[in-house]
C-alpha cells in the first residue's frame, strides 16, 4: 500500500483523528443543573479554596496537551505550526487509544524560546502533565529543562525521551540475544539533534561505557568548536577514546549503531567493519540508514528501523501512552530518570526470554499489554522515588 | 433538591465533564501507519504548502476553545484560574450535547490584558474559534476586540454577547405579549459589567432608543467622571434623558428591566412604580435581583431569570452552541453584529406565536431545535454580510 496518499486520502475523510464528548447527560433541567449552573458554583469554590482539588472535580487528573512548534516535525523539518497538527492529533488518538490518557493538540506559533516557555506556562494550569513534541534542537532542552524546573506537572518531550527510553528496550533484548553486556559494547550514535543526544546519555545511564556520537560534520570529539554548544557538551562525557573521523571511523569494531539521522548514509562496508553480531537501530523516518535487506546481506545480527513496515519497530508511541498513564494516576510532580529507565525495562520485558527472536526484540505498538507494563512500572518508580503526590 | 452539595457530589463522581476520544482505529500496523507514521506526513506537507487544509484535514474546522482567566465566574468574582474550570468543561459539554462543538477547556493564569492577547494569539492555529469566557470587564473589552482585530476566526466572549443574544430574544417574545414595541419602550438595565453593557448597545441595535444603565454608584449618566472609562462611553449613547439618581429612579415609568447585577437590590415598590405590564429579566446568578414571586405580586407581567429554577430562564446556553455551529459551518472570518442579531432571532422564533405565555416567551435551554435553528440563522446571516470563506 502506498501508506501516503492512502492516508492523505483517510485524513480528508476523517477530518480529524480526535474529538471531545461530553462524561455527563445535560438533556433535562435537573442535569443541566447539577453538571452548569447553578451547581457548578460549588465545586468552583471548592477549588478555589484549594487549587490541588482541580484534579478531583475536574479532568485535569486525566489532560495531557500535545504542544509542537512545528520546528521539527517527523523527518520532515520546520513545516510551521499548523502542519505538524496532523501528528498531534494522531500521537492523541494513541494517547487515548493505549493509555486513556486525554491529550489534546496544541500548535504555538512562535520559534522563540522564551516565549514558549511562557506561553505554555499561562495555561498550565489546565492539564495534569505536558508532552512536547516535534521542537527542534537545541531549543527543545532549554524548553523542557525550564518547564521542568518551574511547574509541578510531568513534562516530558517525547522527541528526546520516548525514542531514548524504546531504544533502550530494544537494546536491552537485543543484547540478550548477541550474549554481549551494556558495560561492554561500543555503541555509536549517529544523528545529534534532540533524539541522538537524549539517547546517548540515556544508553550511559543504563550502563553503556563507550558511546560515539557522529553528526553531518563527523565524530563529535571534545575541544571541537565546530558542534553546537549542546553537542560540544555531550562530548564531555561521550567519546572517551577520542576518535575522529566520519560516522565510518566511528562503526570500525562498533558493536551497536543507533541511527536517528538521514536516509541511506550507512554502507554495506561499514556494516561489515563493526564486531561480531553488530545490532543495528537504524530509525531515520521513513527512509531508514540503510535498507534493512542491505544490513542482513552484510552481516548485521538484528535490525530495527522506525517503520511499521520491516520487523523491530522502534516506537516511541510504545512509550508515551504508558508512561502518562503511569505519572497521572499517581499525580507525579515530574518525569525522572528513574520512571524512564523503568518504563524501558517495562517495555523490554514484555517480550519473554523464550519469545525474543532477532526479528522480535520489542512487542508491538499495539499490543496493550505493553502500555499496562510501562504504566505499572512508571507508577512504582515514581512512588520509590517520592515524586507521587498520589499513593493509594 | 440541594443543587450546590448535589453538584459538588456528581463532580467527585465524574472526575471530569469530558473526554477525548479517537475517530480511527489503531490497532493493527496498517491503521497505525495511516493514522500515524509513516502515512501522515502526507497531510502535514499538505497543510504546510497550504495552512488552511488544516480545516480539511485537522479538526480544526470544528475546534473552539473555552478560555477562562478566572477573574469574573458565574456570581463568584475572582476566584481563579483553575476554579473557573468545571464551568469551562460544563460548556465544553454543552458545546458539544447542543452544537456538536469540540471545546475544550482551557484557563490562563494571567490577570494582564496584553499577555492574555499575546498568550491566546500564540495557540489560534490551532483551533477553529475562540470562546472567551468570565473574563472581568473593563479588561474582557479590549482583549475581545484586539482578538477579533488581529485573528482571523471567530472570536466571542460569550458573557457580553451570549447574554445580549439571549435577552434580546426574550424581549423580542416578551413584547409581543405586552403589545409593545423595541422603539417606545423605556428599558433600565442594572449592572454595567462586561453583560450590561453589551445588552445595553445590543437592545439599541435592535432599535431600543431609551436604554439606561445603572450600576452600583447609581444611574450612568454622561459626564460624570465616577463611572469607568467605558461605561462614560456608554453613557454618551444611553441615558439620551440624562435621568440621574439610583436605580429606583431610573425604573419609575420603565416598561422593562434587565438586570445582571446582583441578589434583591429590586424592591416590590420598585416594580410597583414601573410602567403597564412590566417585563422584568433578573438574570444575577444564582439569586436573582427580586425574587419572581415578589415580582409577580408587585405587578410584573413577565419575569426571567439565570436560573433553572423558575420560568423563562434567559440562558445562553440557547446561544453559543448554535452560534459557533454555524460559524463554524461556514467557516466565518469572524462573529459579527448580523450574525448575533439573526441568533436572537432564531431563538425567538422557536417559539410560535400560538405558543407564547407569559411564562413560556424562550425554548429550553435542552430544545435540539433551538440551537439548529440559531446555527441556521447564523449560517446565513455569515453568507449574507460575507464573512463566510465557505459556502456550499
Amino acid at each position: 500500500m502506498n501508506y501516503r496518499e492512502e492516508s492523505l486520502k483517510k485524513h480528508a475523510e476523517w477530518k480529524g483523528k480526535i474529538e471531545i464528548v461530553p462524561r455527563v447527560e445535560v438533556d433535562s433541567r435537573e442535569k443541566l443543573s447539577l453538571a452548569y449552573t447553578p451547581g457548578v458554583a460549588e465545586p468552583c469554590m471548592a477549588i478555589h479554596a484549594n487549587p490541588e482539588l482541580s484534579y478531583e472535580l475536574t479532568r485535569r487528573w486525566n489532560t495531557v496537551p500535545v504542544i509542537t512548534d512545528g520546528t521539527a516535525v517527523l523527518g520532515l523539518g520546520d513545516i510551521g505550526p499548523e502542519a505538524g497538527m496532523p501528528v498531534m492529533e494522531g500521537k492523541c488518538a494513541l494517547f487515548k487509544a493505549f493509555g486513556d490518557v486525554d491529550a489534546y493538540p496544541l500548535c504555538i506559533n512562535s520559534k522563540d524560546t522564551e516565549e514558549i516557555i511562557h506561553g505554555i506556562k499561562l495555561f498550565a494550569g489546565s492539564f495534569g502533565g505536558i508532552n512536547l513534541e516535534d521542537i527542534s534542537a537545541p531549543r527543545c532542552f532549554e524548553i523542557e529543562r525550564r518547564l521542568k524546573e518551574e511547574l509541578d506537572i510531568p513534562v516530558f518531550h517525547d522527541d528526546q525521551h520516548g525514542t531514548a527510553i524504546v531504544t533502550a528496550a530494544a537494546l536491552i533484548n537485543a543484547l540478550k540475544l548477541a550474549g554481549k553486556k551494556m558495560e561492554e559494547v561500543r555503541v555509536v550514535v549517529n544523528g545529534a539533534g534532540a533524539a541522538g543526544i537524549a539517547i546517548s546519555k540515556y544508553l550511559m545511564a543504563f550502563g553503556v561505557r563507550d558511546v560515539t556520537a557522529c553528526d553531518k560534520i563527523g565524530i563529535i570529539v571534545e575541544g571541537d568548536t565546530r558542534f553546537n554548544p549542546v553537542q560540544q557538551e555531550l562530548a564531555k562525557v561521550t567519546n572517551r577514546r577520542r576518535i575522529t573521523g566520519t560516522l565510518a571511523d566511528a562503526l570500525r569494531g562498533a558493536d551497536v549503531l543507533v541511527g536517528v539521522s538521514g536516509p541511506n548514509c550507512v554502507t554495506k562496508d561499514m556494516v561489515r567493519s563493526m564486531a561480531e553480531k553488530p545490532i543495528l537501530f537504524t530509525c531515520a523516518n521513513p527512509t531508514p540508514e540503510i535498507p534493512p535487506q542491505d544490513a542482513k546481506e552484510a552481516g548485521a545480527f538484528i535490525v530495527g528501523t522506525g517503520s511499521s513496515e520491516y520487523p523491530n519497530q522502534i516506537n516511541n508511541v510504545l512509550v508515551f501512552p504508558g508512561l502518562f498513564r503511569g505519572a497521572l494516576d499517581v499525580r507525579a510532580s515530574t518525569v525522572n530518570q528513574e520512571m524512564m529507565m523503568a518504563a524501558s525495562r517495562g517495555i523490554a520485558a514484555c517480550v519473554k526470554d523464550e519469545e525474543l527472536r532477532t526479528d522480535y526484540v520489542l512487542p508491538y505498538a499495539y499490543d496493550k499489554r505493553a502500555h499496562e507494563s510501562v504504566a505499572e512500572a512508571v507508577r512504582k518508580a515514581a512512588i520509590d522515588t517520592g515524586v507521587a503526590k498520589l499513593v493509594k
